[in-house]
This record gives C-alpha cells, structure tokens and sequence, in this order.
C-alpha cells in the first residue's frame, strides 16, 4: 500500500542498518517498526530523523509520556492514521491509563471545536496575552 | 476586525451575563476574554462551550497544566492563531516553565515532521500497534 | 501584506480587464474586490477562477444562501481569514440572518469536535453508511 | 483497527447504555452506529457529546438537511473519513438529492481551490466586508 | 468503498464519455483513473477539472515533472491518501528519479516542521520579505 | 505580537550566537529572520533546525529552486503566513520569475480542489498506482 517498499534489516544499506540497530537497542525490541523501514531508502533523513527524535523525545522538562501524548494530539489534529495508532500504543506502553486518554481525547475534541469557533468569527487577540 | 461585534457585559442577554459571571468566578477575573464576548451573540452556544470545557478542563486523571499544554499542542497543530496565544497565556499562568515549553515546541514541531513523512509513503500500519 | 501588489483596473492587462467588467457587471459593484486583483497578474487563472465560480455558485438543485454557507463552512475548516470575512460578508448580503449564522457556527464548531474524536480512535466505518 | 474496542450495548456501563437507549429511540433504529460504541468508554463524553449533537442538530433557524450538508462540508475540509460516510449518508437520508451532493463537492472543491490561492498571496481583507 | 459508485464507459453520459474519450487519448490509456469514474455522475463538473486540469497542467514556465511534484507536494499536506498515490505515480511516470522523491520527501517534512514552528510562536513576517 | 520575545545577537547565548554566525556566513546577510530570534530560546531546537534545513535544502537531486518552490507549495496548504512570505521571497531571491510563481499557484490552488474532491468521495486508490 506505502509508495515505496518497505527495507528489512536483510535490504537495507549499511548506514541504514547502523540506525536500525540504533533503535532496536534503544527501544529493547527485535525489530524496527514499518515507519523505519519506509524511511531506510534514505540513509540520510532516516538518520536525521531517529537523531532528531531521540533528541526531542529524551526525558527534560517534560516527563516521557507527557511528549508522547502532545505527541499523540497533534497526530490527531493532523489526521495522520499511522501516527495515531504507533503514537497511542507508545503512551500506553509508557503508562498512559485508559482514565488520562479519555481525558485527552475530550481536550483535543474540545481543542478542535473552539479553535473552529474563534477561527470562524476571526477573535482579535487579547492583549492580557503578548508577550511583553 | 471580527465577523460579529464583541458583546460587552452590558450589551449582553441576561443567559450571557449568567454564563460570564461563571466564568469570572471561576478564573478570579475581571472581565472575560474576547472569545466569550464574541460567543455571546448565541447564549446556547456561550453555555453549551463554558459548560463543556469546564468539565473537560477540570483536573481528573490528568492534571490541569498537562490539558492546558495539549490544548496548545493541538491549537499549533490547527493554526489558530487567537487559541494558541490564549492558551500559551494559560499554561504559563498554570505554571508552564519556559524549558517545559520549549519542549513542547519541540515536539510538536518533531510530530509534524513524521506525520507528513508517514502521510507521504503511506506506511501500513504495525499489527503491534492494533488493539486486541 | 500579500505576496504581490494588487492590481487596479488601470494596470490590469486587457484580459484582466475583461473579467474584472464581467465581475462588475454580474454583482452590480463599482469595483472588485482584493482576490481578483491579487489574481490579475495571471489572467489565465483569473479568467478560469471567476468561469469556474460562476458555474458552481450559480443557482441550481442549492439555491444561492445554502451555497455561500457551504463556503464559509469550508472556509472556517481551511482556516482562511480573508475567505471566512469575504464569504460571511456575502452571505449576509444574500439574506442570512444572525440566527441562521449562529447555527452555522454550532454546526462547523461540533463538526471539528467529533472528526477530532473519530480520527483520534480511527473508528471503522459501519457498512449501514456504505454505497451499494 | 480502532484505537479501542467498540463497545456494545451488553458491554457498556449503566450511563453509556441509557445514552445507547435515547440515540435509538431519537433515530428509531435498533443499534447505534460505531461512533457511539467508540466513545461508550467514557460516559461523560458520550453524554456530552450526544446532548451538544442533538441542540446543534435541531431544527432551528436552519433546516436539518442544511445542518447535515455544512457537516459534511466541514468533515471533507477536514479529511475525516469515517465522518464523511456517516454524514453523506445521513444527509441522503434526511432528503439530499443527489444533484443537491454533487452541487455540494462542487461548492467545497472550488472553496478549497480560492482558499488556497487566497492564502497563498495572503490577501488584505477589503474594508468593506468588516462589521461595523 | 466511495461514496459514489464508480462509473464505467457504458455507464457514464455522453458528456462525461467525451471527457473520458479527452483523457484518454491526452494519456494513451485504455481506461480512466478511479478518480473520473467517481466525478462522472456530475458531467459538468467532470468537464471543468478536466479541462482546468489540463490547462495548469501543461508545460509553460514550469516544466511538468515540476508541476507534478509540487502535487504531490501539497496532497501530502493535505494528507489525501488517494492524491497522494496518484501524483507520485504521476511523477515517477514522467521521470522523478527515486533520489528526486527522495529529496521532496524530506522538504516536506522540513516544511511541515518549521511551519508548525513559525505558527508556534506567531512570529511577525521581516519586513524584508514583504513586496514593495 | 509573537508568544515569546524575539531574541537579538547581543541577548542570544553562545550556543545561539554561534548558530547566527553560521546562517549569516551560509546567507551572506547581516542579521537573521525573526524566526531564527525567536528560536533561540532553545538553543537545541536551533541547532536542530539549522542543521537540519542546510541538509535538506542544499543542492543534490533537485535543485534549490525547486526545493524553495516545494517549500513554499507547502506552506500555503499548512496556511502559514509567515513561512509563506519568507520562502516565496527566498524562491525569487533563487531566480522563481513571476511567470514560474503564477503556475506554481495555479497547481496548489488545482490540487487543493481536487485533493478535496478525492477525499469526499472516498475514492478508492487504482491498483496500477500501487508500488511492487
């Protein structure tokens, strides 16, 4: 169905099995998820962006399962499938209960719904909200 | 500059006032934002969304600043300009620090990035992701 | 602001000028408004654009109102300023009353609601809704 | 393929069954479609979501058929899949002929167009589509 | 799956054949896409895609491998699964290289993140960029 | 106007100023974009996107000024303002004549149309599209 044929470990270039087992070992798992093997036809934006999402992914400020469920609403405000369902399985695997993603999807269904409003009658800002 | 005039307190149908005065108790303000007075031309409406996002905002199984940043999240993800300002306004005041919104920043920035990548090729998704 | 200089009517090229005589004539208004002097540098694209807008804005199985309503709909959904002000203004100007676009309004807000919500748990399409 | 299972009437709790129970009888139909059993995992969002759809849905200063057609409109802008079916096919149901739908993708394909090239030269809003 | 059934040759109007017979013949093919099979119940609008298609399109001062990435350029941001598939075959028919795909794959991924980046933080436009 | 302030060289920290030094070297221009100031409060997030543009965006199987056009398509069907001004200047600060420009308009606006006609008809993808 992808528009390009998914690389196994077996296919893929050297550069791009040197990510794979990046992630394998990072993510204890024996094998990568199909995002990966799409991307692995381009050694240099797979490795930029695994770097990339390690980076922005690592524990900070915010706590890992924090990221993964913005990570989760805007997947959903961008109606992309695959992410929903990879990013959604990932928060739970990271602890999300059934409890906090209900919570989340009524936020991002209300999130949807007033952003139409304003958008729709064009609200001015207010300034109690800039920055000084 | 938007498509209805903002109703002020005193132009506002007793139903709106009723609804405002909820809300300046609630957030211990002096006047309610300008969404709220543009919404006041349709009391059901004003009511229907102030009872809403007070249900769906209070703390739960997730507390009040994590819904506050998907809200934002998913804002960004919209392009609402107006939402995104108010609702960075909010999580600051619910206690957003600026390295807890730089990482958000991040994050967002890094899904919108994959959700396109993903959307672009099509990749199937996992059978691991599936729930049973 | 825009991306070119908006053209008047005496520095339109004669093609131009042609379609900006037949917007006038057609809406009875002494001048046209800013999207089809932003789109006077390519008369190709104006002609097409103004052909095409006749053609499906034209009266037909939807009467006029319901058409521009539509619009505005589409509009608020794309997020687009200048298409939300431009379409409210003309639906207006074809008899919409504050009520009717009040309920538009409730309409497009609970519509983004539950497409958030049905993308988010990617819900299977019930085969009651399919085509035979 | 949904992120949850769909939850049926035997399986669902006392306050998702009795919201189960009014959509049946509101519709007259003798099950509810996906949408509700995708949502029944959190009652208050199935309430919520049910009593907001049945006020906005209701006749009012728009007939149900306009209502239904501006749903449709928004849930193609906004590329939900599932939202689209249901909605085309209530729509059918509630009277739209299909010279009516095909005058509908037409209004929504050339709105996406102008949208677009509108946005794209970030077009100055006239002064003259302003609210006084 | 459609919400129309697909219209074959001995189906359509004779409008919509002589549109079918256009493309044809433009395309040296035995048989339309799915996509004018489904916009064949509506003859005039299959008449005004095909015949706006064909005239942005062509070869002009940009070269159509260009036109057509662009295409898929901005079905990926619209995440149209169907788009998506269509014009990246398109491409490749007419020459994208695997490294050319390759190479758009990671600007529009790039493009969706500063984008989200930009509206993030509502950064005001240079003044260098705006047109004299 | 923005939700963080603009960060100028002097107000930059090491790590940021170092990334300004090398867009000023890349760009031969004397001071950075207001999206690079407003970055720098994450001096991660902009190395990250610095780092990550030049690969991107550098010549190799596309050239630069189809790399700017594809960016710019982009942005327009995210409707970013600000992205849509910087990169349609940065395309004709790369040789995009306005002839180029219009046609690049005349396909956003097309495939936006049709984009929105495939996904309300739900239109089933050929199997001749389909990768092997």
């Amino acid at each position: 169905m992808a528009t390009v044929r998914l690389l196994g470990y077996d296919e893929a270039s050297p550069e791009a099995r040197a990510v794979f087992d990046e992630i394998k070992a990072a993510r204890g798992v024996d094998d990568v998820n199909n995002f990966w093997k799409a991307l692995a036809h381009d050694p240099a934006t797979l490795r930029r962006t695994w770097d990339s999402l390690a980076q922005v992914m690592a524990p900070g400020a915010l706590d890992p399962l924090t990221k993964e469920m913005l990570y989760v609403a805007v997947s959903i405000a961008n109606g992309c499938d695959y992410c929903i369902h990879s990013h959604t399985a990932a928060a739970r695997a990271k602890g999300m209960s059934e409890a906090q993603y209900q919570e989340l999807l009524a936020v991002v269904g209300m999130a949807c719904q007033t952003n139409a409003l304003v958008s729709a009658m064009d609200v001015p800002v207010d300034s109690a909200f800039l920055v000084k």
